[in-house]
């Protein structure tokens, strides 16, 4: 008989997209769905950005440079410098989205068997990664409590073992939406060199800083080798479906060798490569305006949780996340039974159960992930929905 | 100290792209380059191709389906039926160019240490896909003798192994040009059956069939489970950069387990997609037009080369690609010193090196593949300069 291979059974279904024949199911049925449950902004992709794609003039879809064409790199290199980072155009390797960056960064520096620390909960996508990769997750815990602050470095010590590689952190955090300091950095920055290990940089969320503004892994000095950035412009521009990301290190044998992998595929998408370029000419206060919209969104969603029975959300610091404990029973149950089997004026929201989120098993039983991805008046009707919900859900603790 | 990983090690530079930095010497130095090592076609992309992407309205440029968008999908369903092969839209999906499609098609039905079977000469990526996988290419030779035709099947059978779980064919043939007939795609079902093996069918260049029409591993009976078609429109509307494929099968076990690896990666470009959708819908002898100037440029270069004095070039079928024998020593020094030492009237040809279309060591030093992917008077000129060089390299036999 024909088999799949093990990696494709052991390959994990995205914990986020599980629960969408519910919603289906329950749009069909005429219920609004307030969509919580996605990293997928509802921020318009910034006008000249499209048009720089809609009012190009080439004639042939052409390959590009497998790393990417060289006047975005150069591009880059400015937008770099413009957060603290300095690099030049021949340590950028333009990714098919963040998403590629990891995997290339996986592929170049872990073997199969390999251990990879990620502080849970964390973007459910690195198993993905790992599975493809064959490389091992060890997840250590953040708590709710500390607001998924740092976990004390004698826990990362405690799982270090030969076959550790590397530490994955993603600052600002999907899902904890948690800013690291400086200091937390810097003991990260002591853990890399007494262990010899990698530092898997991903910092999507990077301009979505709330207060003060982000310290990237790529500040930390004398680890240059050490120091891998996953970059992507996803979320950024609200360009999600662009699939434009970068791989940014001075490690020149990281970059030599993830070369091979990025040559092996040719190279990235053409035309989001016009737009990330396009988007590097935006006007200095760009963010300033977004950033605004998800802090007063953040500001809303975390006042509007807290002030519910039973539930409690830590402030985040970056990103568009919030993670909140609710008195449940399980949020598997509760997120599937929010879309089955509840309604309010009409209503419902779809949230991420935390469960998908974390390497433990059993852990965020009673968390969920929210994505303020809404504008202001929705998430104040999602939160009606989910305040009346956490009244009548049979499963309440 | 910090090391890169033993597949990154491995994992082996593009054959092709190696020879880059000495033609980009060539031309600071005034010299004219033809460009017959790569298969970048030169003929325009579709303007209503490109126009879709221009004419784009929507505001916000959103991550799609994981699969791709359900109405390219659709639509594909419609152009598959055209070529005789009947799928519906949930068995595609969407890859990031065919490469991707290569990448699911191998993680998801070898583990580490599986082996698959592929005829060589073959495309040199294959080998960059299998050493991301960790899967072993096991390579059966086909001979420019008889034009590349399919290896005899006891050949096959030699090198089966309980560890073979797979066929990779490529139809119409890069780098070789040969097209599969009926009668040798037939054989190939034999073979799957009898040793429960998955085909992999790179059909890229499928519509590029010179004499008759592409026999398609999809119009196999009875092995639907078998067959996993990678597809692309890279070559198809000269879409490179777009990077839009798609993986193909009707075994269901394997579509789960793919999309879980598409998930993971959450889409394909969504700009690209536009692109691809509008292209079902090019006038029905869109490629009367394209094949007809393809097949002009290989009836030129394949009568050009065979007039040569110890020149060989067989026939070839399909796609844009011939390979042929040269009276040389070493393709890659040869290759080398046209770019270096080379010109004939102020121009000369880069070819790429077969040595890196053969898994078997020391095969393919006579050997060269053309990309005829230059107009007919670029060819001709590009081909004077190769008479001129045969008659004056020092390495030659």
């Amino acid at each position: 008989m024909l088999t799949i291979s093990n990696r494709g059974k052991m390959m994990p279904p995205s914990p986020i997209r599980k629960l969408v024949p519910y919603a289906e199911a329950a749009k069909k049925k005429g219920t609004t769905v307030y969509h919580l449950n996605i990293g997928q902004p509802d921020i318009e992709t910034p006008k000249m950005v499209l048009d720089a794609v809609r009012n190009s003039d080439f004639t042939v879809l052409e390959y590009s440079h497998s790393a990417g064409n060289e006047s975005y790199r150069k591009k880059l290199v400015k937008y770099y410098a413009s957060v603290g980072i300095f690099v030049d155009h021949t340590q950028i390797i333009i990714t098919t989205g963040g998403s590629e960056a990891i995997l290339f960064g996986f592929m170049t520096c872990l073997d199969a068997g390999d251990e990879v620390i990620i502080p849970e909960p964390f973007y459910a996508n690195y198993n993905g990664f790992a599975v493809a990769a064959d490389v091992k997750v060890v997840p250590i815990t953040s708590r709710i409590e500390t607001g998924f602050a740092l976990p004390p470095i004698e826990d990362f010590e405690k799982v270090i073992t030969p076959r550790t590689k590397a530490i994955v952190m993603c600052n600002p955090n999907n899902p904890t939406g948690y800013s690291y300091s400086e200091a937390e950095m810097q003991q990260l920055k002591d853990l890399l060199v007494k262990h010899n290990l990698y530092l898997f940089a991903d910092e999507a969320y990077r301009e979505f800083t709330y207060e003060g503004n982000q310290f990237s892994a790529m500040h930390l000095k004398g680890v240059d080798d050490h120091v891998i950035l996953m970059d992507t412009i996803s979320k950024r521009y609200s360009a999600c479906g662009g699939r434009i990301g970068a791989l940014v290190t001075k490690n020149k044998q990281v970059l030599d060798a993830a070369m091979k992998f990025a040559q092996a595929r040719l190279s990235p998408p053409s035309f989001a490569q016009i737009a990330g370029e396009a988007a590097i000419d935006l006007p200095a206060d760009y963010f300033d305006t977004t950033k605004a919209e998800y802090k007063s969104r953040r500001d809303l969603i975390v006042k509007r949780l807290n002030a519910m029975n039973g539930v409690f959300c830590p402030n985040p610091g970056g990103a568009f996340y919030a993670m909140a404990k609710l008195p449940i029973d399980d949020s598997d149950t509760f997120c599937q039974w929010l879309l089955e089997s509840f309604e309010y004026k009409g209503a419902t929201v779809m949230l991420a159960p935390a469960t998908g989120f974390y390497g433990t098993p059993g852990l965020g039983k009673q968390e969920v992930r929210l994505a303020y991805v809404l504008n202001l008046a929705a998430i104040d009707a999602a939160m009606d929905c989910l305040e009346e919900a956490l009244k009548v859900y049979p499963g309440r603790k």
